[in-house]
C-alpha cells in the first residue's frame, strides 16, 4: 500500500483526490497539507509541509506556487518523491525542481489526464504505421464558448506527437475556406469548435482508401486530472531520482 | 403501381435506380432512354425520348444538358412530371424549365438525398428551439482530399436553413484560430475536414449548459441521391403543374 | 419578465435553476421556499409555501413529495401556474393534480430536458420520412456502470415517439446474439452501454441504402433537467387551466 | 521497387489492388494470374501461375481455393514469398501453407484491413494501462440488415485482444435487458447494431471516471482489405521463411 501526503488536500483537486484514494487499495493518504482546516478528513492535516511528521512514500500535489518551494526542499530533504501538479511555477521554481530532480523523483506533465496522455503514446505508434500508408491526419476539439484560444493546448500537443513520430515532415492547417486546392498530404488539418460548457473533447482521425479510424478523448470534468495524479503516485513510489512525466507512468503498465 | 420512365438509364445513377425499383413495390420502370445499349435491362430501351411509346406516370431524369431539351418538349406534350436532377443546365435552359412548370409537375433540388433534405427540416425547427434557449450551433463536415471547395455547398445550406428560420441573425465562422477571444453567440462556426476519400459527412451541434444534440448524416455513397429520385418520382406522379423540390416531397410523408 | 417562485430553492437543482434565472433576462425568481436556510439568496426564502406573500406569474418546483399538497392548495388558491419536477407522488396526489389542473395550469414531463423532449418530437416527423422509406432504426444509449436498469426509461421513450408515429408497427429488439437471422425490418433495435460515470447518451439511427442519419443527445449533469425547467416556467406563465407537458413548450417555439 | 504478381487479378479485389498499385511508387505489378481474360491491364496476364516466367519478389493472393495448390507449389519452387487472402482453404490445404511455411515466407490474417489489425495492436496497449485503472470496456458494431451473426467476428477478435492483454479475466456481456443489476467490472460489454448496408463500424470504449476513450474503425467499402495485402506484400518481399500475419506488417512499421 502506497503511503500518500496530500499536499493542498482541501482545495477542490485536494479533495477529489482524497475521494479516489478511499476506492483504492494499492494507496491510501496518510497526512494532508492545507492552511484551510474547515474540512473533515480521515487523516492528520498540517497548516505546513514542515510540520508534517507523518512517513510517506510520495507525495502528490495540487497547491499553489507559494506553496511549492517548501514542497520541494521537504521532498530532497526526507527523499520523498512529488507528483507535482501545481502550474503556473516561475523560472527559478522550475530551475529548483530541476536540480531535486537530481536527488530525489519528480514528475511533471503538461496534462495529467491518464486518457490523453495514453492517447499521446497510441498516436505516435499509428501515425508510423497509417502516414506512410497514405493516410491523412486531422485533428477536431471541442471546448466551451468560453475559451479564449484555439486550437487547444492539447489538440497541438497531440498533433506534436503524431509529427514527433514523423520527423516533424507535416505542417499545421487551420483554415481551408481561404483557398480552392486540394487537401497537401503533408499537413495535419485542426479544426476547433466551441460552444456550450463541453469540458473538452479531442478526436484524432487517419483518413485512408475506404477506410477512417479515429481516437477520441471525451473529459467530462477535471476530475481526469486527479485520477492521472494518483496513477502517477503510485508509479513513482520507490523510483530512483530524475525527471519523470505521465507518459513514463503509461511505459510502465 | 406508379410507372416511371428512367431518362439516362444505363448511365451509373440510372442503373442504381433501376435496382432500387426493383425492390420497391410502389413504383416500376417501364421504359428507359439511353444512347448506349450495351445494358440488358428488363424493360424496352429507347435511343431518345421521342421514340418513347410506353405510357408513364412520371419521368426520372439522370441523363446529361444536351438531352434536357427534348425531355422538357416531351413532358409538357405528354403531360408526364419530371424529376429533373440532371445539372449544370444553362440559363436558357432554366427558362425553359419555368415555362414548362406551368403546365406540367418538375421536382428539382440542389441536393436529392432524403436524408440530408430530411435534415433541413428538422434543423429549422431545432434551432427555433434551441438558439432562443442560448444553444451554440456548430457545424463540421468531412469530406475526401481531392474536394476543391470547403466548406462544402451543403454545409452552407445546412446553416442556411437555420440561420432562415433565425431571421438571420447569425454569421459564419470559419477559424478561430487567429484570435483570442471567447465566442461570438451570434456565429454558426463552420469546420472543414478533408481526408482519405471519405464521400460525406454532416454534423450540426447544438451545443447547450451541460447537454450537446448532434444532428448527422453520413453518405457512404452517390447512391443516396438514387433513392432520392425514386421517393421524388413516386409523390410526383399525379401533381398538378408547378415547382418542387425534395422540402415537399418530405412535407407529404 | 416572468416573475418565479422557486419551491426547493436551496436544493441542489433549486441552486442550478437560481444560477440559471441571474442570466436570463426573461425571468427572475421572486421568492424561494425551502425548509433549509443556510444558503444566502438574491430573493428572500420562506419555510413553508403557506407564508409566501410576493406575488408571481409561475411556481418552478424541485422539492419533494411531502411538500407537493400545499404547493398545489397554493397555486389552485392564488392562480399561480406549476411547473411541478417533484417525481415519486402518490396516486392520490396525481388524482389532486389532475383536479387542480382543470383550475391552473400545470405542466408535468417524464424528462425535464429540452434536449431530449425536442429530440422526440423531431424523431417523431424523421420516423414518418425515413421508415417508409426503408430505414432501419437503432437506439444505442450509454450510460454509467451503476444504473440497475437497461434500456434506459429515456430510450424507451424515444423508441415510443418513434413507433407512435408508425402506428405501432415496430416490436423493439434487445439482443441478437441468440440467434442467426436477417435483420426484421419491423423492429427498433435498442442496445445500452455501461461504463465509467457517464451521465446519459441517447444515439438514435435511421439506417439506409448508402445514407445513416444520426441523432444525439448528451447530457453532461443534471443541470440539463434545470435549464428546462426554466423554459417551461416561461411558457407556462399567463396560460389557462389544463394540463401541460414540454411537448407544448417546444410546440410554441 | 518491389515486383508483385498479382493472383485472381481480374476479380474485384485483384483489380482493386491493380489500381492502388499504379498508385505507389513502391511496389509494381509485374505480371497477373487469371483464367478470365476480358480485361485490359498494364501487365502480361497469365492463365495459370505455371504459365508465368516473370521473376517477382512476391505474389499476392485474391483467388479461390482451387487455385492455391499450383500457387503454394509455385511459391516454394521459385521462392517467392506470398500474401496468401484466399479464405475457405480446406483443412489438406492449411496443412500445405503450413509445410510451405518452412521453406518460404507465407502470410495469412483473419482480416486484411490495416485499420483493424493496427487498432487490436493498440488496444492491447489501452487495455493494459486503463482495465487496471477501472475503466469500463465496451464494444458497439455497427452492420448491414443482411448479416447472419451477431457480434461480429471482427468485434470478438477486438474483444479477445484486449482480454489476452488481461490474461483472460473478462467475459462477454451481449445483453442487460434481462436483469436489473451494476455492471460488473470484469465483463467486457457488446453490442450489435444492425441497419441499411452499413459496410461496418466498429467502436470500442474505456469508460472511467469523468473520461471516455474511444476507438473507432469505419470501413466504407472492402477495398480496405485490398490496401492491407499490398502493405503486407511490402512487407514480406525478401523476408526469410515462416508464417507472418498483419501484426508483423505493423510491428514492422
Amino acid at each position: 500500500m502506497v503511503r500518500a501526503i496530500m499536499n493542498g488536500c482541501n482545495g477542490k483537486m485536494g479533495q477529489t483526490i482524497t475521494g479516489i484514494c478511499k476506492d483504492d487499495k494499492e494507496i491510501e493518504i496518510v497526512a494532508g497539507i492545507d492552511l484551510y482546516d474547515g474540512i473533515k478528513n480521515d487523516y492528520p492535516v498540517f497548516k505546513s509541509i514542515d510540520a508534517c511528521d507523518v512517513e510517506a512514500d510520495v507525495i502528490i500535489d495540487f497547491s499553489n506556487a507559494k506553496a511549492v518551494d517548501a514542497l520541494i526542499e521537504y521532498s530532497v530533504a526526507k527523499n520523498v518523491p512529488v507528483v507535482l501538479c501545481t502550474t503556473g511555477l516561475s523560472e527559478e521554481q522550475l530551475s529548483e525542481v530541476d536540480k531535486a530532480a537530481r536527488k530525489v523523483a519528480i514528475l511533471r506533465s503538461a496534462n495529467m489526464s491518464l486518457g490523453i496522455n495514453t492517447l499521446m503514446e497510441l498516436l505516435k505508434k499509428a501515425a508510423l504505421v497509417f502516414a506512410p500508408a497514405g493516410f491523412d491526419m486531422e485533428i477536431v476539439e471541442k471546448h466551451h464558448n468560453q475559451k479564449l484560444d484555439a486550437p487547444s493546448g492539447t489538440a497541438l500537443a497531440l498533433a506534436d506527437s503524431m509529427n514527433e513520430a514523423l520527423d516533424q515532415a507535416y505542417s499545421y492547417k487551420y483554415d481551408r475556406t481561404k483557398e480552392r486546392a486540394k487537401r497537401d498530404p503533408h499537413e495535419i488539418g485542426i479544426s476547433a469548435v466551441r460552444g456550450g460548457n463541453i469540458v473538452g473533447e479531442h478526436e484524432v482521425l487517419f483518413c485512408g482508401q475506404d477506410e477512417v479510424i479515429e481516437f477520441k478523448h471525451t473529459a467530462y470534468s477535471k476530475a481526469v486530472f486527479a485520477k492521472g495524479a494518483v496513477e502517477a503516485a503510485k508509479f513513482l513510489a520507490g523510483k530512483p531520482a530524475g525527471h519523470y512525466d505521465m507518459a513514463d507512468v503509461i511505459a510502465a503498465k
